[in-house]
């Protein structure tokens, strides 16, 4: 049980974070502060979060437990502006889907108190965003992601743990490096290519026509091109060197696959259709492949 | 009201359809093949046929209304196997995700009972195939095409219209070249580059460790990717041309943005995924964007 949650940015993830805490009945407290007062406003009226700050180091007066819920980009000057009321016994984390980046960021600004920072990685996420879609059931049954390094302290990564356990995630540990280069693959290549799929259709003369047309298997492969724009720059640009390299991966199958219909070549077509198709259809959320 | 459909293919589109006519009361008798017996069997048990009958040409005698639901590469066979029972008062339609192809087999095939037959693509399905997932609202509130040629029958293009439209579908008419340009772009390529994502993830050493911490914007944006191989094999290749465009067009809008994220261009990044989000954000399906 914590006594109060500073919340840095009540947008989608940190509004969700922070109902989900309340109603597991895990924090007595939220104070919470976003940029843009409306949000901040909007939050505590929701019910989102109890107290409003006016600016974030006063969000993270007086918490036990301090959750960024900013753009990865902003990571740096957020834990500028709150480090002098950071202590060793505050648990502090993020919510990030980059986290070398953030990870970066807080050995520069926290220094010795780098240990008490949790870098956290939920894996869950809505095409829209703003407290608005705030959630209490965003996180349930979903991955969470915690990439310790070395100076984190063994009792705030436990409790860490346990408190997203507690709101119904299953926690798993990775190095930044590993969990960058896995997202690469899972996350930021498959947004990258949503948006550049629908970007390519809106840059032809017929495309409002195509659209016009379009079923069941475009919106659910391009729902995650409605994302917020700004947030995705952060993470494109933060694991750009492992998304370029699977990006190349990407065009090499790709490739291959239009060279095989070109020439007609429709077993080696369908050898490399079977080989996706099979391995999605045995894929289940949150589970290793066998 | 239709007296007989003669059903060829009683897989999940055709065995959806057979559901829809049925339970909307517009046919009295379903008469189905399929390729493998054992399906044919499992259709008559489900209800979704009534009368199995032992080959495509039986299943289309004393039929009012034949429906092909095979595979596009299928089409020319099935038309061959079929065309001595086809009479000019007999309405003929197929379900194919491509039209230039079917098209080109029934002109070849029908000759001058080619009026006869409505070419058909209802813009609806699933990443499961097979009779056991026919579902009679599989087409409810989905879209039809139809891509008539010269010679088909006004009288056949009104029956097809009102038939789709009874079962709950809007229906529009395209020229087939048409049809295939824009699904090229809104269905066959995202296919594609669902398949080229999930094969490229399976062909690194930590690709199932990376599929494992996926979440759901790869649930989403790969759901088709378990498709059925065969059928998209033969899409692919049967509309190879216009998917090749597409993939020129998407490669662009891709390498554009892996360049604009390689040079830390994030005002460039960002206005192409903005362009990317607002277009997908505001899209409804079934209808054109402003």
């Amino acid at each position: 049980m914590f006594e109060q949650l500073g919340l840095i940015g009540c947008g989608l993830m940190g509004g969700s974070f922070a109902l989900a805490m309340k109603r597991a009945g895990l924090v007595k407290r939220v104070v919470g502060y976003s940029k843009s007062p409306s949000t901040t406003e909007r939050a505590r009226q929701m019910g989102v979060i109890d107290v409003e700050a006016p600016s974030a180091l006063l969000a993270v007066s007086g918490a036990d437990l301090v959750l960024l819920a900013v753009p990865v980009s902003a990571s740096e000057a957020t834990f500028k502006a709150i480090r002098h009321l950071i202590t060793s016994n505050m648990l502090v984390m993020d919510v990030g889907s980059t986290k070398r980046d953030v990870v970066d960021a807080a050995r520069k600004v926290l220094r010795d108190n780098v240990g008490c920072f949790v870098p956290a990685h939920p894996i869950a996420g809505k095409e829209v965003s703003g407290v608005e879609h705030a959630d209490a059931d965003l996180y349930t049954g979903k991955q969470v992601i915690l990439t310790p390094i070395e100076k984190t302290q063994v009792g705030h990564l436990k409790k860490a743990t346990d408190l997203w356990e507690a709101i119904g995630c299953h926690v798993q540990q990775m190095a930044p490096e590993a969990h960058d280069a896995a997202f690469a693959a899972v996350s930021h290549l498959p947004h990258l290519l949503a948006f550049a799929l629908v970007h390519a259709i809106n840059n032809q003369p017929q495309g409002k026509e195509f659209l016009g047309l379009a079923g069941p298997g475009f919106r659910d492969s391009t729902r995650i091109a409605a994302s917020d724009p700004k947030m995705w720059r952060d993470v494109l640009l933060a694991n750009r060197h492992e998304l370029v390299e699977q990006a190349k991966m990407f065009s090499r199958s790709l490739h291959n696959m239009l060279i095989a219909a070109e020439q007609g070549d429709g077993e080696k077509l369908e050898a490399m259709i079977t080989l996706a198709s099979e391995s999605r259809a045995h894929w289940r959320m949150g589970q290793k492949p066998k």
